[in-house]
């Protein structure tokens, strides 16, 4: 019965609407989700304009939407809800390696790499030399696991954004596979501080709270192993300047390290003397085994 | 500070980053929204999967919309939200015309009509002729109010539905004016139930909840007079299927009147004797002052 409805009484005429439904998560999630939106929409007396603004904001981002683009993801980024989901199901602080954002950047088809080559694919840039190592929650390496990493160039820009520069090829990214150590390594270029897009709808929310469109420097990484739970990481730079404010809350403590910087004529992990600056990046993962 | 977050107090530290927004109510809504946002997250412990439907979803939603079809209208409409808006600013049960949702059909480019005129635009169907009345909360009448009506055809269609047949004209409305003694009418054909567009994503939602896209038979109206309240509503046909169960929760049973019948032969209240079966609607509106 859907007739003589008060603002108190909808939200339980628009729930039992969805009892009908056969698949009970479907139910579920729509129940709380009407009650929520209910909720606030009382609580802040929403106006009919407001109500009006939102709709046309909502029809923004979803037109802002391209295939290189997703302005619902960067919505829900700033927001706070996708590290929330992530947070609920990895809760992370054990001994295994804390999981965080996949981010807009991650793609597909990516090259794959030996270990100890150059992934920089060209692009100029501080010279960055990063070591990994994968270990089992025991310590034992976990060789052949496969390390997906992708970043930014040393003007926070990614391949997938400089794609006329670039001429349509990618860079700074690679599929690596662990040794029977566990060790990867490769060479690239250092990244950099960045915004997120904010010439689109979110934009409009950031400056509205005056908010930085700002993401910490960051190197990402993914990682697969036989038997391992799927890990999505990254690591933030531990002096950059926004590492305590990123605009998407993908920072974690334990998830910070050192970007150490060495001078011109020190030697590089590889052995090469080199004859500029650069910088080096250690870190161990810790995969998780796999539930069954 | 965002880093060191937890799924209980990532809500905190994403409210605090709008707590910088110059407009208050900028503050107040994103404040709010936020905490409705991660506390449904929370409760149903959205997964990774069910996040990433969800942003897919938002994104074709925003596709569906074009100048003629606002699918997140549609998708507010089918969560009750629409109608809650407005019976929180319109509680309504008082002494003046309840009013509801305008909908997704009215249209600012319509033609203005004579009193007693056919605006049925040569649409066919089962005649209606409607007369109504425009009070003030006193009883007396309100001249030279502004009246706008619009209606589907006997199949449930809106001539913006049908641009096609219609060669591009408008037709099922129009802009009427009330003389001295506040009475307006106009001759036009009976309108239909009909289904709310349910071949987008909403209609994925309305088939997973086993849910009817059916409104019941309506006429709209939007009231303007100086030195009164703006009005919009609707009449809702009291022996249609659908009046206790309109999928987007619009009816109120203060608005639900009789369609009545009348037979070939009887005379129809502009004094034509008909050779068909016809319908006349009668409804008085009342409209508040407005409030200084």
């Amino acid at each position: 019965m859907s007739i003589d409805l008060t603002a108190a009484s909808i939200t339980e005429a628009v729930q039992k609407t969805f009892e009908g439904a056969e698949d009970e998560r479907v139910k579920e999630l729509f129940i709380r989700l009407v009650q929520h939106l209910h909720d606030f929409t009382r609580e802040v007396r929403l106006t009919g304009e407001e109500w009006f603004t939102a709709m046309d904001f909502l029809e923004r981002v979803g037109k802002t939407c391209t295939p290189t683009r997703q302005e619902f993801v960067l919505l829900s980024d700033i927001l706070g809800l996708s590290v929330l989901v992530d947070l609920i199901h990895h809760p992370g602080g054990g001994s295994v390696t804390d999981s965080t954002l996949l981010g807009p950047f991650y793609v597909e088809g990516r090259p794959t790499a030996q270990n100890g080559s150059d992934i920089s694919g060209e692009v100029e840039g501080i010279p960055l030399f990063f070591n990994g190592r994968v270990l089992d929650p025991d310590g034992n390496p976990v060789a052949g696991a496969k390390v997906d990493t992708w970043h930014s160039d040393g003007e926070g820009f990614y391949d997938v954004q400089m794609q006329d520069k670039l001429h349509g090829r990618l860079a700074m990214r690679a599929l690596l596979t662990t040794d029977d150590e566990g060790r990867f390594w490769y060479r690239s270029v250092a990244p950099r501080y960045y915004p997120v897009p904010n010439d689109g709808p979110c934009g409009e929310i950031l400056r509205a709270a005056n908010r930085s469109p700002m993401r910490p420097e960051h190197l990402h990484f993914r990682l697969h192993a036989e038997g391992f739970e799927p890990l999505i990481t990254m690591l933030v730079r531990s002096d950059d300047p926004y590492v305590e404010r990123d605009a998407v809350f993908g920072v974690r403590r334990s998830l910070v390290v050192d970007f150490v910087h060495h001078d011109a004529g020190d030697t590089a992990p590889d052995g090469t003397r080199m004859g500029e600056p650069f910088q080096t990046v250690e870190r161990t993962f810790v995969l998780d085994h796999r539930e069954h």
